[in-house]
């Protein structure tokens, strides 16, 4: 790709030779001739100097001179990641039903669709146009799998299970397993395990990390909305309703009948009690815990039990404060004592 | 299902009409014409009035005068799970052993075995009558798999473990693989495997979610009692004994040489420092911590490190008000400086 | 193998029968009649007693007259284990090339390589000599893996990863997939994926537990250091550099772009923001959360935020006495104003 077709993608402001070709991306520390990097910020801008790219894309205030080409943007990780996607397309495998495949005769396959060693699609499902199942994926039955997804190998998606299109399952993820409820039966003393009939339904666009977990809905549905990128190894309980765009990082663990509304950012090992609430646009720290009972607004939070930041912050200081609160306590007592 | 024979299944006292047949289950919420759903608590009647469901099952305190049919029993939620287990049966696989499915020569397969594509079973293992091994799960050398378990696609079993009857054991499950413990060697500067030569036993009744791991004792064994029940992401280190009808909610690590006795029930996210003791019916809570050394008696307990739950809820009581008393303190050492 | 052989293996001072046979390990509690055990220290003497063990390897210190043959060396522990990778050597599958795996036509496999049923091996991958890849282990394409390795059940190895000499990945294993990297595109409000195109770099002799995962670097690479030992369900995300002989037990997880150097131990369920450094020797207690911004130096850490663990250990027993404290402060207070 040359230069000038970069910037042309980017509309950026470019200084350079744009002839020159770009053969591949690269951090400013690592780059090569002939690759290109970005800047994300002016204060970084040490690394400007020593970087070997041929083309860095730079920030707007960029008002250096340098010897190479650069791209002025508004977002330069942004625009990175934009070329990254044209340099570095997702592998596209080629059409093909691997001959140890099973699949189930009722089941119907998209056009152009991958289906890798060892798979297995179920009776009465769906794979939509253009999608991959690689090495190993399981699809029940009755699950309708949109186009252009990528589930990666040793996923399994338990039957009655709806996805989008380009979803992305990364290698062990989990979907559509019983939910975890029971009920106590005092009369034998076991645990009768409460009805897990219900199912999961992923919209278009989302990520799951590799070896997370989704649960279908006890009696309704499991739902992670449109755009939502959740991270490895994270556990998403029954009848969880996960809006659109949503963020999750890795390890957290969302009990059954969360709520979690769009454009919430939640980072990794956060716990949610069930039936808990998350706002539009609630941002939580990592490790925190959502009590019982507990609707979290809009802003930013943190905490066990979570509470808005600015207040967790102060609340740590005061708590790494009563050594010495202790302590002139204590002779405040002492003084008073004497002057007695 | 006629309404008549459901009051009977569940010796409640039965008004309306007993000749209409159900043909579901469903939350008050989504229920349809023709299927019965359940009235958890006298509090929640409003969703009554508004339930399109044919038949609620309700709590003996129920007074109102409906137009549906209803049961009154003793525990609702109970009896609905009993009406579940009988519409909706677990799905049973017609026996079968599938081509691809690698089987040693010397296992021995019960009747009525099920055994789906791509499925491994090693040298002088057995698989109990009615159990059904479904795509992908592999079973080592000298297991005992019990009757009518359930073991989902993806789950490895590794040698020597005993699973007893009508387990399950979902997607991603890994029983009995090394334990996690070293000796430094000073000498070499490396750290020598401990030996990791023991086993995992799974008692009969026990359902263990996703992608949770079971390691096999370093020397003895890992133990799992009767009808114990473990959600998703669970770790179990080696040599970790579970009693009974002991419930773990998912994301829970427990540590190497824990004893959790009969009837706890842990939260999710909590963790087991090794060698710890859970006392008989103990109850813990969400992403609490056990420390080294505790023995946790009978009741409710929460934190990091646990402490009793009414204790803990003081404590953060406490430490909410932590900025009023700096403050009223620091007032307090200037009225007194004043004074002097 | 005879005493005098383990003796001699073990160079300790032997007293006993040196012609006896052991066949066997066994912790003293459950040691039978030709077994060997050790008693790690002489404060646990009491076991001595009665353990059935027909020799017991102990420490320097031991004095006692005991009627089965003992072996004294510094560390017993260390020495059992040495016995224990005699006596039960890892398991060496034969060389076999299972009929069922599929194996790229370009893939380089070694000698004395096991690959088990319904494994894949991408194209232009190698496998190294005496390395065993078991049931269901799949392989992508351009990966390196080393000799005598041990690849479990359903682990997977994402394209151009790099995996060194005698790494044991246990089953369910995820190396390679996409880090967690997204860039909001606040023009169509959608989060774009930033590349994720490096590699994950596994030197020698690197353990890895079940169902954990290692993202591959965004732009450059994850490296887990030689004769690290990571236990089950730790998350490592892209771009982490863990060092030499570092020790992380299960649930950990590791954000992007940590450094962990040389021979720290973390134990389980610890947290660490993105872009902290870990100082060599640093010792992190379970539950741990490093925050953004942190360097740990070399030490014992605890809490959340990591601290000194003198000043972790401080702090907690003064939240534990913040009941007395108000308590005190109130009735300081109301003394003083009886006074006035």
């Amino acid at each position: 790709m040359k230069l000038n077709e970069i910037a042309d993608l980017l509309k950026g402001n470019f200084t350079g030779n744009g002839e020159l070709e770009i053969s591949g991306i690269a951090s400013l520390e690592n780059a090569q001739n002939g690759e290109i990097s970005f800047l994300e910020n002016i204060k970084f801008l040490e690394q400007v100097r020593k970087t070997n790219a041929s083309c860095i894309i730079v920030p707007k205030d960029f008002k250096e001179i340098i010897n190479q080409s650069f791209i002025k943007v508004e977002n330069p990780k942004l625009a990175f990641a934009k070329v990254a996607e044209i340099l570095y397309p997702t592998k596209k495998r080629q059409a093909e039903i691997h001959k140890s495949a099973i699949i189930a005769e009722n089941a119907i396959i998209g056009n152009d669709v991958f289906i890798g060693a060892f798979c297995c699609v179920g009776e009465n499902s769906e794979i939509g146009e253009g999608t991959q199942l690689r090495a190993g994926a399981k699809v029940g039955e009755n699950v309708k799998l949109g186009k252009n997804c990528i589930i990666d190998p040793n996923v399994f998606i338990e039957d009655n299970c709806e996805i989008g299109n380009e979803v992305i399952l990364h290698a062990g993820v989990v979907i559509g397993t019983d939910g975890f409820g029971y009920v106590r039966d005092s009369e034998n003393n076991k645990h009768i395990k409460f009805p897990q009939i219900g199912k999961v339904i992923i919209e278009d666009n989302v990520e799951i990390g590799a070896n997370s977990c989704v649960d279908r809905g006890a009696l309704g549905e499991t739902r992670i909305g449109e755009g939502s990128k959740i991270d490895n190894q994270v556990q998403v309980a029954h009848n969880v309703s996960i809006g659109k765009r949503v963020i999750i990082a890795a390890q957290t663990g969302i009990s059954g009948s969360v709520t979690i509304e769009d454009d919430c950012v939640i980072a990794g090992q956060v716990g949610f009690a069930d039936h808990t609430t998350i706002k539009k646009g609630a941002v939580i720290g990592a490790k925190s815990a959502v009590f019982p009972g507990k609707i979290v607004r809009k802003g930013y939070w943190s905490g066990i039990p979570v509470m808005p930041m600015d207040e967790y912050k102060k609340l740590n200081a005061y708590i790494k404060s009563l050594p010495r609160l202790f302590k002139e306590f204590k002779k405040l007592k002492e003084a008073l004592k004497e002057k007695k």
